[in-house]
């Protein structure tokens, strides 16, 4: 069966009983998951983590958007994250045996549907963006919930479904597919925080670095050294193990040396086995001698 | 749900009706997974690879020496690999969610289960091993099926369950718990027979390297280059990344660059992650992290 993670962000972040009544919602959707919920009450936004086919995703996101709108009104919403919708964001990440094409298509249909449903205008983001202008959350997001009957007056933000005026309570919502994010930091054995910054600068897209690395040097007061810290945000086009091969580099022209990396949170196995098929050198390798996965794949019998 | 590997060697590699049949018997138990059945005609001999938690293997195995035990007979058996036995050889392996004191004891009951039911002897090995004289496996085996007799009349070779002299027909068994084997091989960009075996020599156990290599070193004939071929027996204690490591410093020694490596068939994903670890510098890092462990590990709702 195929696997599709998807991290709806909602514009709620400090009514407990609001936050676990989606989460319930979701939770009721046969053959969807609910692995995590992070609340922020400072941000004012909770991120739900989900996992399931394309099937029960289609199903459950509409049941988050009903239950979102009816709790929460961005007229009266103060948070110190951007947003403009009450459902934010809502991206779908293919995992396992689904393609980026699959949750491409996912999410023009989930749009469409919510659109429909909700009256509610659906901007399309990432590798499901229509033009290469929206394919940047942060540029869609810019001018937030407050600037968005303006923006949206402009014909170049027309939305990609529903009515060309924000919803009164609900603002819009931006949905897409991307691949999964990896938030790897590289610990450096010195004290020298423009060290840091240097190798950030370096590694990064932004200022001439790896295409899907987003970092910066930050110092970890508490211990005394300083750290690399990044967005992996496409592990196959720009693997774990080139990000810290390239940081060893560009440490060493300091004299620096790496202390350790750390991987924050969750990661594809396929971004840990690649590191391991670059760096035993392992030639003709398939995720099919992955044992656990043989195993899987035959139904018991 | 635990998962144990099973990979029991059947006596029979030439009829294929036979050969079917058991593997058929095997399919037939609730819970148990047929995951592959080789066999080799000039052995003789079939291996059947298997898993399931314990309560499925602890049902399965035996149906496989009824099957065997009703259509094998040994003292009209020839083929080129050592057996003593209708059914030779039954490993346990604890995969995932299983500890090796789980199949040790699951090796024991099962053990104890087919003596009495077919009045067969059976021996105790590798981790499951009474003693350490029993250990390992071509000790029990030396002297085959036809040698059985004379080897029993031994007070040292007297069975762990079952009579103390051999199954007029299926012989003896040899039934225990053992780690994942790993075949591993690292190619070396030389014609130097001579420089692959002294690195095989270097690395393995038997010759004072390390202690879970078995290794020895061959041409490719076809590609003009030599191979280290080797077994890893215990890849948490002797993990891959060490060996690949060794080996590469003893070819430095000889001028010898490592031109690649390869895993043979079936690894476990921990194996795999191991390496990762080690050449990433990953402090703190669990299987927890691992996005498929986390999706698995939640029922669906």
């Amino acid at each position: 069966m195929a696997i599709i993670e998807c991290v709806p962000n909602v514009s709620e972040g400090r009514r407990p009983e609001v936050i676990s009544g989606l989460a319930d919602a979701l939770r009721a959707v046969p053959g969807l998951r609910v692995l995590d919920v992070q609340s922020d009450a400072a941000h004012n936004r909770s991120v739900f983590t989900l996992a399931g086919d394309a099937a029960a995703l289609a199903a459950g996101i509409p049941a988050l958007f009903e239950g979102a709108i009816a709790a929460i009104d961005l007229r009266t919403h103060r948070g110190e994250h951007p947003r403009l919708g009450a459902v934010d964001v809502v991206p779908f990440i293919p995992i396992e045996g689904a393609t980026m094409e699959t949750c491409v298509q996912l999410a023009r249909a989930v749009a469409a549907d919510v659109a429909a449903r909700f009256n509610l205008p659906i901007y399309l983001y990432e590798d499901a963006a229509a033009a290469p202008a929206r394919k940047n959350l942060e540029d869609i997001r810019r001018g937030e919930f407050e600037g968005l009957a303006a923006k949206m007056a402009q014909p170049a933000w027309a939305p990609d479904f529903g009515p060309a005026a924000p919803h009164p309570t609900a603002g819009a919502a931006v949905i897409g597919a991307r691949m999964p994010l990896i938030a790897y930091n590289i610990n450096l054995a010195t004290t020298r925080l423009d060290v840091a910054k240097k190798i950030a600068s370096a590694v990064r897209m932004s200022s001439g670095g790896l295409r899907f690395v987003k970092a910066m040097g930050i110092p970890l007061d508490d211990r005394g050294i300083v750290q690399v810290s990044m967005n992996l945000t496409n592990y196959e086009k720009t693997p774990i193990f080139r990000v810290f091969e390239l940081v060893k580099r560009e440490a060493a022209r300091y004299g620096v040396t790496v202390l350790e990396s750390e991987i924050v949170g969750l990661v594809p196995a396929a971004a840990l086995t690649a590191a391991a098929e670059y760096y035993l050198q392992l030639e003709g390798f398939s995720a099919d001698q992955v044992l656990e996965n043989t195993i899987r794949r035959l139904p018991a019998e």
